[in-house]
């Protein structure tokens, strides 16, 4: 049984709604690898006083949500590039009292698009203009890929994004693309439906879509029936949240144990 | 095995040096109660960021420890008569983002005096004039007894002490006392000795010794060999600690659980 001491060290996440997915990915690795560690989802209504009590606690690592993601920039110390290219931090990082903060969903998806191999000349469309729209867009352009499209319908949001990055806006998919990526939340359980027309999937070789929840989306079931390559919401979620692991403990999971705790998070 | 999730009650300790008896009782009981609470002792070098992250955090409870005894009066919402009374807050409980202070140690005092049916009528004599001493001739007032004299070396803070009482103080012993109390570090292991002299003792009929480390002081030793009634700090502590748990969870623990964790957490 494992039994907590004053040794243990703590992470937390803040969400306005928190999860459990982090909660028992993390302390599912913990417990496994014999780690004096343990992991709690927090809520709060104070994000300035939650942050002053990650500092004063010594609270290890801090996952940050929706709608503290913004909000933390100017309680932290520094940022890492991660999260100062897209203005968002989703990870802080507490070193004997001095928070660095990261954006490791940034860095999940410049990590699959290396592993997946998608080519650099493709020409992409990313659709959304979000928080993730950001990050996706940015790990994009800090790949070097330079044919991107972001299709959003919110003109204001979309077209800023598109500068920021030097890509193109547009409202609606009109032309061809090779690779396809969702960052809406156009597919999770109370959206229904597809980001993209049929015509559009159908035209493209490589479908990425960024929703963990379901983890098979109408769209990716779409793409997979239709023999097309697919990068999944759940492979962001489990790497983020490995990328997360290893700035608070420095140890790197086996991929196994890490395919484990994702499944077992979700269950 | 107990796994955390985003609904698990958290409750901490905030001392200068912490050990490990805190955390140990509380998860014990957690665990054996099926509760899903944990327990993690921390320390700090920022008290008024601590506190505003119990409050933002939602931590439920926080033990507090030397030297922040004093120093989060002006921090929570409101005193407890147990904490009011000494001036010294032990325990905080967060009740939706209200942070009430308590004195446990007081509590557990008056508790003891009652359950080993001290007469009130005793002539009583308390050794220190520390933060135990405060909570311990409190209890002694609160409980009826009106012979009571405050043995310190210490002049100002003895005076202070008896006078706020209305006790008397002595800088040492030199008549008869029914009933000894040890309210100093004197018997703990870097501090061996006696705090009152062997006549002294032999003339009395209880003697109790706030010091929990080691269980069996040297006082309590020559006490129960010379047949002496005794009370022990190991009494002292885990009645306090009980009555934390009950604050925090509500719940009061059946007696030889509350025993068995007591044993469990000083292992």
């Amino acid at each position: 049984m494992f039994m907590p001491t004053r040794d243990t060290i703590i992470c937390i996440s803040l969400a306005g709604k928190p999860s459990n997915i982090g909660t028992r990915f993390h302390n599912f690795l913990y417990r496994k690898l014999g780690m004096n560690y343990l992991y709690k989802a927090c809520t709060t209504e104070d994000i300035v006083g939650a942050v002053a009590g990650v500092r004063a606690l010594g609270i290890r690592g801090c996952s940050v949500s929706m709608p503290f993601k913004e909000a933390v920039i100017d309680l932290v110390d520094t940022l890492d590039e991660s999260a100062r290219a897209i203005g968002s931090v989703n990870t802080i990082v507490n070193t004997d009292g001095h928070l660095a903060a990261y954006n490791t969903d940034y860095l999940a998806v410049r990590s699959l698009l290396r592993t997946h191999e998608v080519s650099t000349s493709s020409r992409v469309a990313v659709c959304g203009s979000g928080g993730m729209a950001k990050a996706t867009t940015a790990a994009l352009r800090d790949s070097g890929f330079s044919d991107v499209t972001i299709v959003a319908r919110n003109a204001h949001s979309g077209g800023k994004l598109a500068d920021t990055y030097r890509y193109r806006w547009i409202p609606e998919t009109t032309s061809a693309y090779d690779v396809l990526i969702n960052a809406t939340p156009i597919g999770m359980e109370h959206q229904p439906g597809l980001p993209f027309s049929a015509e559009t999937i159908d035209a493209a070789h490589t479908v990425f879509d960024v929703i963990a929840m379901p983890a098979t989306t109408e769209l990716l079931a779409y793409a997979r029936k239709a023999g097309k390559k697919t990068i999944a919401g759940t492979e962001v979620i489990a790497l983020q949240a490995a990328e997360q692991f290893a700035l608070y403990t420095g140890i790197v999971p086996p991929d196994d144990l890490l395919r484990e705790a994702s499944e077992f998070s979700r269950r």
